[in-house]
C-alpha cells in the first residue's frame, strides 16, 4: 500500500483500535494453512498493512468508508482458525480483526444473535444457560468465531444432527457493512443468507449474526475400539442412521491415528481403530448393544465434564498428528451416501499407510455420509495432486485444502447469486482480492 | 369362560376396580378397527367378561395371579385407540384396562418415566413445564396412553424427526409383569425392549414405560396448498431432507382429501393438494422459500395456540373421511426411499381416485421416506385385496390394517427373541390369544 494512502486512512479512522507493530501484524495475517505444504510457500511473506479491531458496527462503517475511499484492500478474520488460507491477505491492505465484537446480544428459545467475533464456546455457554446450545461448531469452537465460522467454515461437530452452515436453516440472519464510498448495512434474512455464507469475506463484512440452537442435552463423550477399520466405519455408519439415537458426533480413525492422540493413550491400545463419540446421556444406554454388534469395546465413557473429545476431531486430528509428525498433511473430501461404506473401504485399502483414513459422520440433504479428513503422509506435491486426482476419479468429493482460491475449494463455482451481490456491495473489488477464479485470481 | 371361573376370579381380586355392566364391556371390547369393513364383521360379538383396572402395580399383580391360577385369557388396553383390533378379545376373558395408572413418576432432562395408562397429552405437558416434550405421538395423543402406543402402535408425529418406535433410543425402559402363578415384575431395559415392544400385549403387562424425550421448540402449525399432487409430495420430500430445518408432521393429502377437513374449508381451496405441518419457530423464515421452489401457497400459519393440525393427520384423516363418508376405508403402508418419489407417483396415477393419496413423510434408518395412509372407496374386500396384492408387487410395504394377526401388520414376523420371551412370561398362554399366526391364531 502506498504509504500517503496509509497515513490518509489512519487519520480518517482516528479513535478506533488498530495495531502497527509488524511482529503482531504478521501474527494476525496468518491462520492455518500451514497445515498444508503446498499453500505455505505461496502464502508466504503476505502479510496487512496495518489491523484495526472495530469496538463496534459504527467503527466498522468507518473503516469501510475510508477502505472505500482510500481503495485499500480489506481482509476480514475472526480467530484466523481456518485451514485454506482464507483470512490471509494476498494484497496487503487492512486487517479487519473482528474479534472485539463478541457480544451475545440475546438468547431466545432455539434462537441467538450475536456480534459476529461472539466465540463460538461463549455463545453455547450463554445459550446453555437456557436450555439450548449451538447447532455447529468447529474442532476450534474455544477460539473460532461464529463469523470466521460461517465466512470460512462449512460444518463440523454437530453436523450429524443438524447438516451444513448451507443447509437451510442454520443460519437465520446476517447483517453485513458494505464497502462503498457511503458504507450500507443490509440485513440477509431467510435463503438471502447463502449470499454471504461462505464467501470468504470478499462479500461484506459481517457484523451480526443470527444462528438457530439446538436442545442443551447433556452429552456423554465415549471411546469405542475396533479390530478392524471397516467395523469401525460401519459402527459409525449404523450410528449415523439410529435415529432414535441423539449424537452430536461420530468421528472414525484408522490405526495408526489414534497413537497421535497423546492424552488419549490410555484409552486406546496400541494398533486399534477408534471410534471419538459423543452421545446424548439418554441415548447413551443403547450404545453398548450396538457397539456389541459391531464387536467393539468401549474403553471410555464419560458423563458431565470430560475430555474434550471433540477437540481430537475433524481439523485438531491434523494438528495432532502434525504435533507428532510435522511430514504430514490432510485432504477434505466427502464420500457419496452409501450404506454399504463400499468405496470408503476401497480408498482405505488401496492408499493404506499413505493416506491414513479419518472420516467424520454427517447428514447433509437427508442422507448419512463419511466426510473425510484423511492423513496425508507428504511427500511432493506432485504425488499430493495424483492422490487427489485417484480420489476425485474415483467419485470422492475433494474439497482442496492446498488450494487458496475459493472455487477449488467445497463449492466449485461461486453463486451467481453471490457474484451479483459482491457487485452490489464491494464495487472496487477491496474484498479479500485475489481469492477467486472468477474474479480474476492468478491473473 | 365358565361362570364358576368368573366368580372365582373375582373374589380373589377383591377391592380391585372392575366394571361388570355389559353394555360398559362391550365399549371397552372395543377400539378402531371399526374403520376395516372387513375387521368388523370378524371381530363382531367379540366382548371381555369383566373389565378390571387397577390402581397400581400391586393390584396389576394380584389380577395376573389370579389369571393364571383360573387360565382366564387377558387383553390390556389403554385408550383402545388402535386401528388393528389390537385390543378386542377374541376368547373373552378380562379386559384389563390401564388408564388409571396415569401418573407422570419423573421428568429429567431428555427422559420420562412413567406409568403405563399416562396419557401421552399428559406426559407431553408435565415435560413441557422443564423445556421438553414427548418425541413420538399418534394423532390420538390427546386420549391415547403410552402403553398402548408401545404395545399397538409404531410412530406417528414426530417421526420425521427421530423413526419409528422400534428404532433403537425410543424407548428406554419398560417394566411388565408377567402371566404366572406366581407373577415377576421385569424391568427391561436398552435393546431388551424390543421383546415387548409392538407385542401387542401378548408378552406381559406393561406397567411402567421409561421415554426419551426430544426439546421442547415453540411449534407453528402451517397449511400449504398445490395445484399438482406429485408436487406437494416433492415439497413435502425436500422439507424431510431438509436437515437444517425442524419438524414433526409433514402430512401431505391428494385432493379431494382436503375436502373431508371440514373445520379446515377456509385455507383448503377445493380441487387443491394440502400439506399440513408443524415446524420448529426457529425454522419457519426459511419455508417460504421452500414453498416458492414448489409452486405451493401458505393459507395458513400459526404460532403459538393453533388448531391441533395434527389431528388431521396419520389415523385422525380417516376417521375425518369416514366421518363424511362411511364407505372410505384405508391402508397403512411404506414406501421404499427414493427422492424421485417414482413409486409414489406411479401408484398415485395409477389408482387415481380409488386409492387417495395420503402419505406422512417420516425418517427411519437414515432415509427420509413417504409413510402412506391411503384413502381406499371401498367396494369388496376381493378387490381391497387385490389392491393390496398389486401395490406389494409394486414394491410397496402393506402393514395390512384389515387383518387382527400380528403378523400381517407391519413385522410380518415375531420375532424369535419376543416368542423365547412369550414362553417365559405367559407359560399358559393367556395374553390377547389368537392375535398370532406363530402361536396358532386360526387353528
Amino acid at each position: 500500500m502506498i504509504k500517503t494512502n496509509l497515513d490518509a486512512f489512519i487519520q480518517a479512522i482516528e479513535g478506533i483500535k488498530t495495531i502497527t507493530d509488524p511482529a503482531q501484524i504478521a501474527k494476525l495475517s496468518q491462520d492455518y494453512h500451514t497445515f498444508s505444504p503446498v499453500l505455505v510457500p505461496k502464502l508466504a511473506g503476505k502479510v496487512g498493512d496495518i489491523v484495526v479491531r472495530p469496538d463496534n458496527e459504527q467503527e466498522v462503517i468507518k473503516v469501510a468508508a475510508a477502505c472505500a475511499k482510500h481503495r485499500i484492500p480489506v481482509t476480514v478474520r475472526g480467530a484466523g482458525t481456518g485451514n485454506y488460507g482464507q483470512c490471509v491477505p494476498l494484497h496487503g491492505g487492512v486487517i479487519l480483526d473482528m474479534t472485539q465484537m463478541q457480544e451475545v446480544l440475546w438468547v431466545q428459545p432455539g434462537v441467538a444473535r450475536v456480534e459476529a467475533g461472539a466465540k463460538l464456546a461463549n455463545i453455547d455457554k450463554k445459550a446453555r444457560e437456557v436450555g439450548w446450545e449451538i447447532r455447529l461448531a468447529p474442532s476450534t469452537y474455544r477460539t473460532a468465531t461464529i463469523g470466521g465460522f460461517i465466512a470460512g467454515g462449512s460444518g463440523g461437530i454437530g453436523s450429524i444432527e443438524y447438516g451444513f452452515l448451507a443447509d437451510r436453516g442454520n443460519i437465520l440472519a446476517l447483517r453485513v457493512v458494505t464497502l462503498e464510498d457511503e458504507p450500507q448495512v443490509i440485513e440477509l434474512r431467510g435463503d438471502d443468507v447463502q449470499k454471504v455464507n461462505h464467501a470468504w469475506g470478499i462479500n461484506g463484512i459481517i457484523t451480526e449474526v443470527e444462528i438457530p440452537l439446538g436442545p442443551a442435552y447433556p452429552w456423554a463423550e465415549v471411546i469405542v475400539t475396533f479390530n478392524d477399520f471397516m467395523t469401525a466405519a460401519k459402527f459409525g455408519q449404523a450410528l449415523g442412521v439410529a435415529d432414535g439415537m441423539i449424537k452430536k458426533m461420530i468421528a472414525i480413525f484408522a490405526s495408526p491415528i489414534p497413537q497421535y492422540f497423546l492424552g488419549l493413550q490410555p484409552y486406546l491400545p496400541q494398533g486399534t481403530h477408534a471410534a471419538l463419540l459423543m452421545v446424548a446421556e439418554p441415548s447413551l444406554e443403547l450404545l453398548p448393544g450396538l457397539v456389541q454388534e459391531y464387536h467393539g469395546q468401549i474403553t471410555y465413557q464419560q458423563t458431565g465434564k470430560g475430555i474434550n473429545l471433540g477437540e481430537y476431531t475433524w481439523n485438531h486430528t491434523t494438528l495432532h498428528a502434525r504435533t507428532v509428525d510435522t511430514s504430514i498433511t490432510y485432504l477434505q473430501s466427502l464420500f457419496p451416501p452409501d450404506p454399504n461404506l463400499q468405496l470408503l473401504g476401497d480408498m482405505y485399502h488401496y492408499f493404506r499407510d499413505e493416506v491414513m483414513m479419518h472420516v467424520e459422520f454427517i447428514r447433509t440433504q437427508g442422507r448419512v455420509t463419511a466426510a473425510g479428513l484423511q492423513l496425508v503422509r507428504y511427500t511432493t506435491e506432485e504425488r499430493l495432486n495424483e492422490i487427489i486426482s485417484y480420489l476425485e476419479g474415483q467419485g470422492v468429493f475433494i474439497a482442496n485444502p492446498h488450494s487458496y482460491i475459493i472455487e477449488d475449494g467445497g463449492r466449485k463455482v461461486i453463486d451467481p447469486e453471490q457474484l451479483k451481490f459482491k457487485e452490489m456491495v464491494d464495487p472496487y473489488g477491496l474484498m479479500n482480492p485475489g481469492k477467486s477464479r472468477v474474479l480474476g485470481a492468478g491473473n
